[in-house]
């Protein structure tokens, strides 16, 4: 049985110690880290991996591809699946910065409280993702969007938002996205009625705030007016779900503190980022695993996703 | 009882992951892995090695010194050598960019069908090493000679074939060596006839084609000029080994495959660098366990042989 | 049970070979090794330890701080403890260049033959640290001015040996410290009777040369000057240690050899470096043992002194 032997290739100059560490506990015996990795770089790296070990043994030989550029992380992982050949391949993660454990757990999440896994339920509900441009934001808003959900795509600027809708709508059709503009905290006197965020934040079922860390995007006023259209709407019973994604003070939403784990708060039930963070740490030790059972999987967030929901 | 550390000394900025899977593969329990490594670099990281373990458990350390730029490596590996002093040293690998490994396991195949091993026999035969001055065909010419083997070095520039020539002549005594030109593929249009290529050719018992990759040396009209002067040494019902080295399309000697592993061609003999694939890597795993048989072995091209022939 | 990961933070582009073997012999089983970490780009390492594993596998985790710049080295311990917060940490060893681990291993050695483990009676000794102002001449000042013994820090800067002084002064209270000049190699001839430096090692019960490699700091006839006032003080039948931490000819001290071991020489024991070396090599294997057995071992030269006295 052939030693497993993971891959990491990071952008950063130091590769991240966290994947390292979840990496060993999800059972890769060797690591062979390599950090300042650019797509040209991951080439030969990747055809250690195709040209050493033949037949089942190809599945014990992975490739994790991370860093904190979400976007350089992309190119890399994308270079990698390019630089396969027919069969002569091995199974490769793509987690920059957490962002596509962390998304999946979010949905995750979610769907613990609104009927996410119901395609004709799933296409009635609404969600908001405030710092929705982001890496994790983005994300959510992708595997949100493929369930069927109505995503609006809030962020300081319009334009980014705009790009992001327009990537998702082609990679997922028939999706239904809206990108508005959210400048600064939300609250009661600064939240403009008729507005698209407003009209959003009362019809929506859920909320997930993944901006930057330490910057608050809903306070206390503004998350009274989250989800009033609910009842607008027949829904009077629905709960209202808010995930925080920021584990970093001041909360991203007030009033969730980051151990929120389905915390109920009146009709809300509130989320912390340790409070996903459990589900995401599972997600990805799981994903980890997953590597090793084929040498053919390509694992980004749906599949994060979907490993999540198996668990 | 030590775990096998092996130090993977790499000048290039990302050490190899082929270098590394082989040795986890071989038996290494812990890599300690290093990139842009030159030789002053290289001192502290052998000391490390030298200084840590005394006893029957220095054999448990061992260094490969590897990398893309065989000059470079050569460097270092001389640099690793002057460092031990006495008894206080560990076994050492070359094989930048797998030439030492490539280059004795076509030995290894050319002996299969030549009397490489008995020296009156060897002393008979002619070789030509095309593409005879980079890394892998430097050695097998110089393997070749040491085993008493006429050899014609090609290169598209005579000087450095005459270079190389002479390098092995000065290291391997008593060696016959012949520089020539080989300028572009040799067809039957190309090859003029009464030069010392196309006589060398004619007398050549073994064709090991060693140029850049997807660089065609040997066209299929030239290949019917190989061996012709056999018939006039009297050797009629020899074979002509031919080993083409280029992985990559077009192949370095038309007509040959890559996967082609001693295929019969008419009264030729044909291997692909495929074809040679598994004794090289064969060879690369053995001699990373001979590594870890003692703390004094110092293993370059001709010890790769020996382990070669004796698998 | 946990894997025990070992993340090594060398502020050398090369991460010390040394330092990981004897992490690997101390039974580390996975190795993350950094180079170029300053303190900044520790951060995030840091955080990689302390966000992945939770209750008693957090003790699998720890942090080994090395490199050859022992002030870049205390820098990144620094940044390493104020990273950490609360019960959110994982055990931390300083051991650059080795200073820590030859310094408390010289103490170890120095305290077979005088009384450092009683107070009232270490409080009668007096030593001279000649390179006292060197990562490991500090460090053995500081260790014997916490046994209570007065220290002379003996340098060619005598502003260097009085900062010195002044540091450990602070660090611990009521210590008994005297910065001299020591300039060359103090020999019959060069010392200055009734100097500072001729009446500390008149009075002497202890010399240890902690300089540069291959400088000699104490000639032969400066030998026969040392210890001469324990006459006077009534300790007639003590013996005077002399510990040369020099590693490479000439000797530090003249007339001792790498490998003496409490070798006597008249009313003198000798130790050369390799003398100490041995049980170096101890404190160090068992302060990696040390790291793994809690998740708060903070291990700077204090501790690996008690670690030696424990052996």
């Amino acid at each position: 049985m052939a030693r497993k032997i993971l891959i990491q290739l990071d952008g950063d100059p130091q590769p991240s110690t966290f994947d390292s560490v979840v990496a060993v506990d999800a059972g890769a015996d060797v690591l062979l880290r390599h950090g300042n990795v650019t797509p040209d770089a991951a080439v030969p790296l990747v055809h250690g991996a195709m040209f050493t070990r033949g037949g089942d043994d190809l599945a014990s030989t992975a490739i994790f591809v991370g860093g904190s550029d979400v976007a350089a992380a992309e190119a890399v992982f994308d270079r990698v699946r390019t630089t396969f050949f027919g069969p002569v391949r091995v199974s490769v993660l793509l987690d920059p910065a957490g962002a596509n454990t962390t998304a999946s757990a979010a949905v995750v999440a979610a769907g613990r409280h609104l009927p996410l896994g119901d395609p004709a339920a799933a296409a009635t509900l609404r969600a908001v993702v405030l710092g929705g441009t982001g890496p994790v934001g983005q994300r959510v808003a992708r595997l949100l969007a493929r369930k069927g959900v109505a995503v609006t795509v809030a962020s300081r600027s319009l334009s980014r938002a705009q790009q992001v809708c327009e990537r998702i709508a082609s990679a997922v059709p028939g999706s239904r996205l809206e990108p508005v503009l959210a400048d600064g905290a939300i609250t009661a006197e600064t939240l403009r009625p008729g507005t698209p965020l407003a009209a959003a934040l009362a019809a929506a079922d859920l909320i997930v705030a993944a901006g930057a860390a330490g910057v608050t995007l809903l306070g206390a006023t503004g998350r009274g007016l989250v989800g009033r259209g609910l009842v607008g709407r027949g829904l009077v019973d629905r709960v209202v779900v808010l995930i925080d994604l920021n584990a970093v003070p001041p909360a991203g939403i007030e009033g969730i503190a980051a151990t929120d784990k389905a915390r109920q708060e009146g009709s809300a039930v509130v989320y912390g980022a340790l409070g996903v963070g459990g589900t995401k740490m599972k997600i990805h030790r799981a994903a980890i695993r997953r590597l090793f059972e084929s040498n053919d999987a390509v694992l980004d967030a749906e599949e994060l996703l979907a490993i999540g929901e198996s668990l």
